[in-house]
């Protein structure tokens, strides 16, 4: 008995050792199979060059729709399908102009309307500008001397916020034209929300409710908001004129596209990876979130690539309208509950397609102690942790399902920089740094995949 | 004397939890200050625009050596000195040209003479390209089929080399001209050592032998190569000619430049910590390494802006010569031996300035484990590891004297686009990357400082 018992635990860390050895093996395969043969950056330029912007709704949209739906059957996925949803369909329509008008001259902005606002009914808006640093201090002030008047919300992202200065600075583009309408304003324009210290301005969906009424919402560069707020130090009766073209069209049909393969052993287990398709319409979204796309279709080509045959099925999903509505994410989670699906385990990749230096997971603390295990099968490719805070905007509706969350995390520093501005275009990627992310997000789901959770 | 015992104990554990709490604050001060205040991003834009390039010997080097002297002076560093040391001073001279030769026309490559390359005595060299894809298949050729003409070396640093490619393919800037001449060659010519495909060469070191003639070196953009290497695949009798007018002068007197801030406590003990202040001359030395310059003086700044007085003596080190000799670094070491200093750590940030990941280490295991137990109190500032494996070619002559080495380490994919290359311009690197550098470094020092090792 004894000695079946030591045969037994020999047997066992055997077959450990062997398994590790294995994984070991195939982390080393999928990195090869990236760096040497990986089609993640050529697919890239091709959605940001050959295709561009893609705002929900638009033609674009639909084009990178069908592009991604190709790319998945190129990558060998065993099912390519679309998810029909209905988006917003906001339209920026010309160009906005806004050009202060102050003692001495006229200086056009570098502006942007925010997604979602109104615009200015073909007309100029032109008031008085208030500038105000914070929304506290917009509530102190008097509402006769707002009332009728342009606030310029001139907060800066905090530099010493390492990382949370956008959740931070975001609460201005998000809230500044009920802010400003609460206190009768006729616009407003906020700082754009970014480090970079240049000429871009930024854009990014904001909010109105039904109390205040709907005002026109800028966001000018960063540059432009310091020459303005010194401008205003030194004169009174700085104005600001406003035209603004942008309009809420109807809802339109769009779609998540989604390349699966089927599981051996538990196909009715799914493992969802991915990134959000549609970007912003003034930048190509190559690092929002033209990345996160390709990393997983980029996975879905790897396994094939190698014939790896995963135990439970996979994934790799392109989220249709994250920018501004979510309901890509909220359609894939709705007809999940309906099939009465079993989702295990879901990544995201959406801070910028940088070096991934960790992965971030969100489960039972039992499963987030099994997958911290795996952290030196990881540590060759770049990723240096696996810690707690994993998620995303769109696999967070699956949470209910008690889907185990994860995310890859890149050393965003840089994000910023260029999200949601002109400058998120394809040269701003690195090859290695997004097949970085492609192997981490591959790894990952692979080992899920291998041993469950 | 149970109670006094533990009295004793809870004391103990007290004063080790206030020590703890200490530290966390004066972090978060460090972290604060460098990203409120911090100067090293203004700094940078000094030494890469107002100087530029600085190769060793240079006008430029002496320019750096006086601007960085002013720097740590402004920073307030208790005293600024410097340590004379002799450097090579090699020039490029008028830039070099190489135009190959073939049935259907000419063509200029981009190109540039590896650092140390001898020129052409104001000829032009022409002879017919032999293109080997390794060491080992020049060997392997009949001499006469090398002799009289130009080897091009069309080594491609290894994309699956997720670390490390530098190293394997460094290997054919250094010894591509005596593996050339060892065969009869008159010339040699690689492909630059580069993941990017574009059109920059990039330089760096060449190294000659006694017993081989000492031939042109140089190195061509990938995209010439992978042109040059078609082209052959294409016609027999490409033919190549050099001029290059490059020469190696008499050894010039240059220096370290070194800022103190004298410990408190523990005086004699010596905590160093640096970049190289030389560069290539042909790239305004951004990434290398200017940034591990101005982390260093950036160090010293935050200190003193923060009174925070160091138990044991701060230097902050600007080596001179990392690129082509050493000198400085070995004359660091070499004084340092001389007055029986004792060097308890030294840390060296010369890969370049992106976010600081990790803090690499190579002490005594008791040091190590030590230092590791600190991890927690970096994490917030994005460092995610400390583990065993720092260093740097400029601290490496300290070991000797029982030195714990220590390296800031970057998530450096990115490097080698613009390493040695016109491309390592200021431009390139991002302002708080550059900062979370400073902070890793300041913070690691400090706490070496308070706690010794």
């Amino acid at each position: 008995m004894f000695k079946r018992f030591i045969f037994f635990i020999l047997s066992f860390q055997a077959l450990y050792a062997l398994s590790q050895t294995n994984d070991t093996v195939t982390m080393q395969r999928i990195s090869n199979e990236v760096m040497l043969n990986g089609k993640a950056y050529d697919n890239l330029r091709y959605l940001c060059k050959q295709i561009g912007p893609r705002l929900s709704g638009s033609a674009n949209a639909q084009k990178a729709v069908e592009a991604t739906a190709d790319m998945l059957r190129q990558a060998g996925a065993d099912t390519v399908y679309l998810q029909s949803c209905m988006v917003p369909h906001w339209v920026r329509g010309a160009k906005e102009q806004a050009t202060v008008r102050y003692s001495g001259g006229r200086k056009q902005l570098n502006v942007c309307a925010l997604g979602g606002s109104v615009g200015t009914d073909g007309k100029t808006v032109m008031a008085d500008i208030v500038e105000v640093q914070s929304f506290y201090e917009l509530e102190k002030m008097k509402p006769e001397d707002v009332k009728g008047k342009i606030v310029f919300f001139n907060y800066a992202m905090r530099p010493e916020l390492i990382s949370g200065g956008y959740g931070d600075a975001v609460r201005y583009r998000t809230g500044s034209p009920v802010a400003a309408a609460k206190m009768g304003a006729v616009a407003s324009i906020i700082r754009s929300v970014t480090h970079a210290m240049d000429n871009n301005p930024h854009t990014g969906t904001t909010r109105y409710n039904d109390t205040f009424p709907k005002i026109p919402a800028l966001a000018c560069s960063t540059n432009d908001a310091v020459w303005l707020s010194n401008l205003m130090k030194e004169q009174k009766g700085v104005r600001l004129s406003i035209k603004m073209n942008c309009q809420t069209l109807p809802d339109v049909e769009s779609f998540n596209v989604i390349g699966e393969i089927r599981g051996t052993e538990n196909p009715e287990e799914i493992i969802s990876a991915g990134g959000h398709l549609d970007s912003w319409d003034l930048a190509e979204g190559a690092h929002d979130d033209g990345t996160g796309c390709m990393q997983a279709i980029e996975m879905i080509r790897t396994m094939k690539a190698l014939s790896l045959k995963p135990k439970r099925t996979i994934r790799a999903v392109m989220f249709m309208n994250e920018e501004n509505g979510t309901r890509g994410a909220n359609k894939y989670a709705e007809l999940a509950t309906q099939k009465n699906e079993k989702h295990l385990f879901a990544i995201e990749s959406d801070e910028g397609g940088f070096g991934c230096v960790g992965i971030g997971i969100n489960g039972t603390p039992a499963q987030e102690e099994k997958v911290k295990t795996w952290l030196p099968l990881f540590r060759s490719y770049g990723v240096l942790t696996i810690s707690h805070g994993g998620g995303g905007t769109d696999i967070r509706p699956l949470a209910p399902l008690g889907t185990m969350m994860a995310s890859v995390d890149p050393d965003s520093q840089r994000y910023f920089d260029v999200h949601h501005a002109p400058n998120d275009v394809f040269e701003n990627v690195n090859k290695r740094e997004l097949n970085l992310g492609a192997i981490g997000m591959t790894g990952i789901v692979w080992l899920v995949s291998e041993h469950g959770l």
